[in-house]
């Protein structure tokens, strides 16, 4: 999944990783409840349909920023929380919370 | 354009109006060299289209984040760069810089 590219700009990098229209809601979301299941974390991002959750959820897992743990139960129990990786973001996603409810 | 909706999380309003493949990107183009021409943000923007680069800038625009500057001239000459609020963006976009280097 890693698509090493030779540019130096970090804003192109992150974007191809975080970018698009619900991975940076998905990483919000689970910073502010995690450890989450499915379910919570759809109620909790507004709008995103199943198929884009688990979509997303993928890539987020294939770039080691989210980590998920299957408890192998009938019926099925999974949760999902951040990598050390995903936190370090956390404090860029909450300037963009403050940023977002100051200026719009 | 603004869209009022009664939820409270900063980050879901950004990423409206920020969110998607290009915005963040062409952002982050704009505030390393504004005043900065059509084709100039193009070529800074990897990959974007015309079209694409057309409709990120009228949303921009229209949530007050980018401002136009038509010279009226033959042949046109107009430039883009950072409204206020868009320059606010510009420290969040820099720690995602930073963070992409360092993680990616």
């Amino acid at each position: 999944m890693e698509k090493k590219r030779p540019f130096d700009c970090g804003v192109t990098r992150s974007m191809e990783v975080i970018g698009g229209k619900w991975k940076i809601n998905i990483l919000w979301a689970i910073s502010r409840g995690e450890p989450i299941r499915f379910n919570q974390l759809k109620r909790a991002v507004q709008g995103i349909t199943n198929v884009m959750l688990t979509r997303s959820l993928k890539e987020l897992i294939a770039y080691n920023l989210v980590k998920k743990k299957d408890f192998n139960t009938i019926p099925p129990h999974v949760e999902y929380s951040l990598t050390e990786k995903g936190a370090s973001l956390v404090p860029i996603l909450r300037t963009l919370d403050q940023w977002g409810k100051k200026n719009l």
